[in-house]
């Protein structure tokens, strides 16, 4: 697989200082998923290709000293909004930046890194949609959008194993942050070309490991692949699009991929994608799909792969 | 006299995000006096309306990865040339940056702090007029070029008391520098509208607490005031201006100030330095020509008057 992305790379001989690249945005809430979706599509493209860039490293104060501030990490004041602009503007045009960081580990403020934009780059964090500037650098947006309570149970197990705090902690904390998840987190949810939406399908009752089902938002602000085509506007499927009208009544599609869809659904699925982007793809990379725990969710793969199609279309 | 020069400032009504602040380079081998230059500058003005700028700060490494280089702090490929020069164009635009922090005291790369620019950037460093591209940056180019014997007791002074070195560790380092200073510092000094020296006259024997004389040459890449009507093409006094080549053979203007020169010449060119910019200046403050020390230098307030004439000059 990798090779056959290689050949789709663009060969307009541009020096690479002055080649821009495909700037993709996965926005979300604390424990939404970024993480997870954002890893399997850098592997797949090959981290050689790929510059990753967490939006949380432009925290504007270190965590001893959000202690005595009257708003959380989720509030724009708390970021330097910004610098995140200008650094997303630089990053757009093919210039390096000298990014700050933010260790998740000890809450501090550390020493910046020089980064140089590869031919796609991913910003994931939890404002990178929040202004008009900033989406505006953007080839792709996605917003990840869980129900909030598979998100309290994703950041309870994250938060006590990886970054030390306790369940109590944890609860406590999604509480003191709900109103600014309410008034800045999720209004990026409507600037995104893409929202996806990990959630069990309710009135099913599925054996324990199945994997989560996927509901794709596709916008038509960006050109997607022709799904309509094979896939019925019907829900008799394991996997079906239809059309459907958004939260705010504006026409999208609607693409469902059920945890238990089939080996045959999945492919057709994928057939689909790649035959729109005009390449004779054969299966889709392993890393696709992978969850943190070591297991594999077609879900995953099929929205991943999705994006694949995007990265790579853009690129061209 | 900040009286004075408020009343000379821009008033435009351009919001201040758009307002281009008067960029100044101050560019000199370590320990030639850019600090005590600056400082009385930045004084004068009032610090709420400069920024000023450590290029320093754009160390790519920290003290102890550079022991096991092949360079040393003054080689451009020790900093981060390519950022420095993408801040000087944000800072000339009114933008503000996330600029790196270099700790002088602990050598170490620390946390970065946002700096807005405010009426007057003063950059101060080792190598702010090494590249086209950051020259092109500055309306006002200052080099400081001390004799080497003058600029090696002032580094031995300060490095042992303030940066914790012993007297052969810095003249140890001063000769591993050398071919450094020699190769990417000292030809900087070409792209200097001003050029500083201080040192003391060869053929007088003053009192030993007679400060050091000045000889400034102004290259005619800005509109310097005109003082040739007052001070004669001569070398009899304290104070003179003479026509002369640079080291290049190019037409400067050489202004030499001496460490004696009495009150009275003193005001006269003050009187000329003001009167040439349409105010009615008094008495400069006093904060111009104050040495590290607590002690004054005529030649040193006459210098930094010189400097306050472009910046204001500029600022219209």
């Amino acid at each position: 697989m990798p090779d056959k992305l290689v050949r789709m790379r663009r060969v307009d001989g541009s020096p690479s200082s002055t080649r821009r690249p495909v700037m993709v945005a996965v926005a979300g809430d604390s424990a939404a998923g970024k993480t997870t979706l954002t890893r399997g599509l850098a592997q797949s493209l090959g981290p050689e290709r790929v510059t990753v860039i967490g939006a949380d490293d432009y925290h504007r104060y270190d965590r001893e000293e959000r202690k005595s501030l009257p708003f959380t990490a989720l509030h724009p004041d708390c970021n330097h909004i910004e610098i995140m602009e200008q650094h997303l503007q630089l990053l757009a045009m093919g210039q390096p930046i000298l990014k700050p960081v933010y260790d998740h580990g000890t809450g501090l403020l550390t020493r910046p890194r020089l980064v140089e934009p590869r031919e796609f780059v991913i910003v994931e964090g939890l404002l990178p949609l929040h202004t008009k500037l900033s989406r505006a650098c953007f080839d792709i947006t996605v917003y990840l959008d869980p129900p909030e309570p598979i998100r309290k149970q994703w950041k309870i197990a994250r938060d006590t194993t990886k970054r030390g705090y306790s369940v109590e902690q944890v609860v406590a904390e999604l509480e003191r942050r709900e109103p600014e998840s309410e008034r800045f987190i999720r209004p990026q949810r409507r600037f995104a070309d893409i929202i996806v939406r990990f959630a069990p399908v309710p009135e099913r009752h599925d054996p324990p490991e199945t994997p989560l089902s996927a509901e794709l938002v596709l916008r038509p602000t960006i050109r997607h692949p022709d799904l309509s085509r094979i896939l019925a506007d019907s829900e008799q499927h394991a996997i079906h699009l239809r059309l459907s009208r958004d939260e705010d009544g504006r026409p999208v599609d609607a693409l469902h991929i059920h945890g238990y869809a089939p080996p045959e659904e999945s492919h057709v699925v994928r057939k689909a994608i790649w035959s729109d982007l005009g390449v004779d793809a054969g299966d889709p990379p392993e890393t696709l799909g992978a969850l943190g725990e070591g297991g594999h969710s077609e879900p995953l793969a099929i929205t991943q792969l999705l994006l694949l199609y995007h990265l790579v279309a853009a690129s061209r």
